[in-house]
């Protein structure tokens, strides 16, 4: 069903070094339009402005996810191991190859506004009229509503799933270390080759052999390090707080019918929630940059200056906000009006934790399937049930309540 | 003249670790937009369609130049070297940091087709009504004359300018060992530790200790693998060729007086060569990418099949020219003719060593100051004298020409 | 007091780099023959038997915590830190080189056989007739004393004695990077720069910022994966219970006046434990695996066996104490001794606890001081009242009781 | 004939990461004590007088030669290259493991001295009463003559004989890799994976595709650069020369019937040139240092003075022999007899090309084998006729002429 390429092809990677193509398929997919988009979405949205290497693309983590897929799928068939259904290879591939194709730029500021999601768009593009699908079809009719299944978690047999989506899946693996790399922190690094080594396919599961808990433990760790180190950085979530009311002023504007200077239909569509699947291809980082460049311009002020602040990283600062009392924050609601400055527009409370990302906390309902040991006498444990390390960063909330607000206005420094 | 920060502040850098400020000089030109703006173009143009990784900006690098700048001095002022001149410290820092502010997107491409040149740039945004002038003035009102000077080259005392500009600049250090960085490849890695150590003035000039010269040898390797296995790599130059003809094409329209579908005012001031300083910090990737989405809708049918070349990486195939007799490339063009296509839109003779980029070749006229090493008896010798190494590889051009062209719509494949 | 060497010398150095002198003591230091003795006795004893990559020399790690302890050192200068006392650089300096300089061969094996204390005879190669006393005295008759006192914890001002030995001290820190670099695992790298750069000195302590919690949380998780992972792994517990085992028989014979067909005097007086300096010196693993070599020729068979077990590899195997009911215990002693094997020799019940190294925890009485943060109001806090993280692995005994046996005498296999 | 083993086996191994271990053949040999002897000596021999970092072992270098070898054979059979002649697996294996089994301690210095050679012992070893040779008899009678007849480069097929010896053989990309990494230099480091991924089984040779001529040049200039910085390193030259001086005395004084106050058997026969294959494997580094500790109190003042030279790095020093006269030779001989000593032991001239190593040099007679690269059209050409700068480098004789002597006998500083 699945072509193999004349020849591999290869590509040269940070990360894993080389990334190995060897299905027709797959090379297909890549070249697509749709896939090729992700060039222009950046994997880790605005976390550029915090740590300025962080300018890596959805398109190069993508091509992450699928090697290590590979990697995995090949130790299950060079150990024969029987739980493994070798015929769900290829399916495998192509969903962690495409599990990312429907993010928007900054996802993560514009989803809760629109009220769009990703995993949704992904679905959408790899039904719809798309390259992606034309491809697809090549293997089967039915192919691609099988790999939109394993996106929406909803195929069987469940081994597919959780080996892009689980606590220990394809796509963190790969985004830890690739965003660890491109940010040059020190934390996000595990031994990647040790956990495939022990994972194993085990009763329409992925579980890890006893022997690899401390494998596991550093990877658990390193996760915990990134997420309050890197993902929940202040200043990357003041990035995403004025990116958030860009928006909200934007779709509010066009409620109110406000002529706008600068538009483009498929900005207009998004403001209006009516996105096509097309709009939605155009919907690149390129289009938001400049539709906020030519905003910088615009008549309505709020608007105008929150542009700037984006574009020219004047971002808001931050206070812990138990250090605050009422009536401060009661005065800069003030001053801020004083100024003709709508506070809603000015000031937000954060909470880390309300993040699509997560520590490891199993157990709780809705959850990614956990990490399973599987000991020497044949039993399934939970790992933060053997480890007294994990068990001990399981449960731990670090966050605390920030106060953004932009100082300049508000202080005079 | 310079204050001292209050505290110093860090960058975390994937390559130098962290980046290091302590003069407020610094720390406001950072924060000025024309800086910022650099995080919108990448450092290596089309190059992220042969290497994935390679999506950094200049804004990273430039940081790294003025971060090398700073330990080179730093060295200097610690072991109190008689020749260095301590109070050209800070101009040189500033001049480290802003010698690529005026880099447009695509550098490499649009320079040719619209005469515009980066330096120049530079110059005109140091030098004009600009955040970038106005903190450049607090050190005095002559300060932002003397930065240009030392881009331009035209500044005394001579060994300011070889600090940014010679055949082993703080430049070139930064930019081998960011892009080995980034692509992933091995080649670009050699002793920054050791060579800041060896470096010395002496005389007005940047030379180095004969000790070091093996050190030498390995960053000029690195730089000689670099050039022509990433930054003359033949996929990256067809990319290169496909933006340079929708450039030339959008010119030629616009000398026609088509009547666009999309344009923006300081995309028409480019095509037009009237570009004023604010124009061109308007013209940033996000700009150019997005007018090409655009034009993938407009009525040309050579501007929209090249934009969408480009796009979606159909990018044109090549051919080695010894390889093709005449006969089959009158064939090619006539093929093309036959399709209502403009072979001089279709069709590229390339041979790599056109570039800006070189390889070592001291001595040639008009090139930067060679690498000099001081022996123990007080000589100063151009290195590819004492070294067999060097000067095998300094005359070598390795380069081929090749035909670029669109397989696909000549070869039933 | 202290010349400038005329030109400062450098080591090449895997871990950090370069390694700086600039003192000519340093210099003098590092090449007497005390000094250079320690190239003949491996950092990790008997690890090389579980990592294959550990067999490197106290000669390295010593000159790396030199290393760390000069930057901290010039960190402290370059700040002007007021609460660094300034004349204390010297003297950190030297007992940092010094401070592992009476370390004898395979030391966790010998020492708690006859007593040794390698602390004890650091203090007395500095004090006794030696090169490194001689180069010592040149700085003033009472140095070696004042380096000496340091080693013993009990020179005033107590900053100068917190660099070399605390719970973050040069020490720890070079052996942790070191260590993993050479083993080639994964866990025990942390950020060096950020922790240097966040130390401070303080009112006669080392303190850290509160802005480093997260650099020193990274260490301390580094520690505590290195602890369980290299340091208590059971393969090198193993092999360091034969080494012991070997010289109590040793001990026992020479006790019982056996007569040993291989000798020499050094060796004789570790085992009638009437060692001189000179003798000591003499000691180092040479000497003792050449004995070992010799007496796999001894008559008495204990001995014999013992020595050939540790030369080629053939350790005991281990198993988890309460896996193994008593009577099983007594089976396997029963059958040593009908083989004519004392069980003594040939069993061993291990906790890795018992070992000079340890976790992470804080207060108890008789440890090295802890690691205190600075917060903003000016107040130290011990780091696990800050740190959750900290919190939960600074109390975690993971240790197991193992059981260490002959297993091919045991069973047939 | 090889069995498997039950479950695969790991080392951890800081340039490979793992050593997997699949063949029980394998696991036995590693096991066997011949084999663990080379725990005893150094891969390196003297140069950690050099370089600290280079104390490992030739049993870590002996693995690496195994896994890079495994790792060729692997990708032969994963791509079914039919011109790979898969019998031949075991056999290379083995080879790679056992090719340095015969090294003594310091071979450079002693095999000149007692005219041993290293490959001969190794044969002597695979074929003589050992415990690898009855390992190795378990695959067949005639199976340890055969894996002789690859170490003697007598074996048919030639293409088993290539994979371990040859120009670019799992041997010296080993070493390169292993000696960059734990020297620390920056020079040795090529890219492993893409020369695994272009190399080629092709009638009874290994080829390199044309793809990947540039990974070639980058691993020769890595190696051109080891050569010159690492193993031809003037100071290692002289550690080397003190320890060939000893040797040479110890033999002189043995023909002259000298009462040496301590002696060993092996050693013994090792002065008498009568060593039998126990004798050697007694013959490591311990006992040469442990001979060399205890002859610094030998009557005889040469070899007691060689031997503290060498014991506590108190090198010769060196100079340019073109920039001293003859007179001032004459004169440095003429003081050395003077003060009792004899020049023979105390001066030496040394060009470093006499070692064994050598850079590459195509087409010498007696040569390895050199490196070939396939073309697309099916030609086989040898590398340095395509590549320019391998041409560069291949004839090139940095080499200088220097002279070696007790500098502080000879001048008062």
């Amino acid at each position: 069903m699945s072509k193999p390429m004349p020849e591999e092809k290869v590509f040269k990677d940070p990360v894993h070094k080389y990334i190995y193509v060897m299905d027709s398929i797959i090379w297909e997919l890549i070249n697509t339009k749709e896939f090729q988009r992700l060039r222009r979405i950046r994997q880790l949205g605005t976390s550029f402005y915090t740590f300025h290497g962080a300018e890596h693309s959805r398109f190069s983590h993508s091509l992450g996810v699928y090697e290590i897929t590979r990697k995995i799928i090949s130790q299950f068939e060079r150990r024969q191991d029987p739980d493994w259904p070798k015929d769900q290879r290829l399916i495998c591939l192509c969903a962690a190859l495409l599990h990312d194709v429907g993010h928007g730029p900054f996802s993560h500021s514009i989803e809760p506004v629109f009220h769009v999601h990703h995993e949704e768009w992904t679905c959408r593009i790899i039904l719809g009229d798309t390259e992606i699908n034309r491809v697809l079809r090549q293997v089967s009719a039915d192919f691609p509503g099988k790999v939109a299944a394993i996106i929406e978690k909803k195929y069987q047999p469940e081994i597919a799933v959780s080996l892009i989506s689980s606590q220990m899946d394809a796509d963190r693996m790969d985004y830890l270390l690739r965003d660890a790399y491109f940010t040059g922190v020190n934390y996000g690094t595990f031994d990647l080759e040790r956990i495939l080594r022990v994972m194993r396919p085990y009763q329409n599961k992925i579980i890890i052999k006893e022997s690899g808990m401390h494998a596991v433990e550093d990877y658990l760790m390193a996760r915990y390090q990134m997420y309050w180190q890197v993902y929940f950085h202040p200043v990357t979530r003041s990035s995403e707080i004025v990116l958030r009311k860009i928006f909200r002023r934007a779709k509010q504007l066009h409620q109110e019918a406000y002529a706008f200077r600068f538009m483009l239909p498929p900005l207009e569509r998004l403001l209006a929630q009516t996105l096509t699947i097309d709009d939605y291809l155009e919907l690149d980082e390129s289009l938001v940059q400049l539709a906020f460049m030519q905003w910088t311009k615009e008549e309505d002020p709020i608007l105008r200056d929150l542009c700037e602040r984006f574009l020219h990283r004047r971002l808001f600062k931050y206070s812990i906000l138990e250090q605050i009392d009422h009536e401060e924050i009661a005065r800069m609601e003030q001053k801020l009006r004083e100024r003709g400055l709508d506070p809603d527009y000015y000031m937000e409370i954060d909470f880390p934790a309300d993040l699509p990302y997560d520590v490891y906390r199993p157990g709780q309902i809705g959850d990614k399937p956990p990490i399973l040991i599987l000991n020497e006498r044949g039993q399934l444990i939970e790992i933060s049930r053997k480890s007294d390390i994990i068990r001990s960063i399981s449960g731990v909330q670090l966050g605390t309540h920030h106060l953004y607000y932009p100082e300049e206005l508000l202080y005079n420094r």
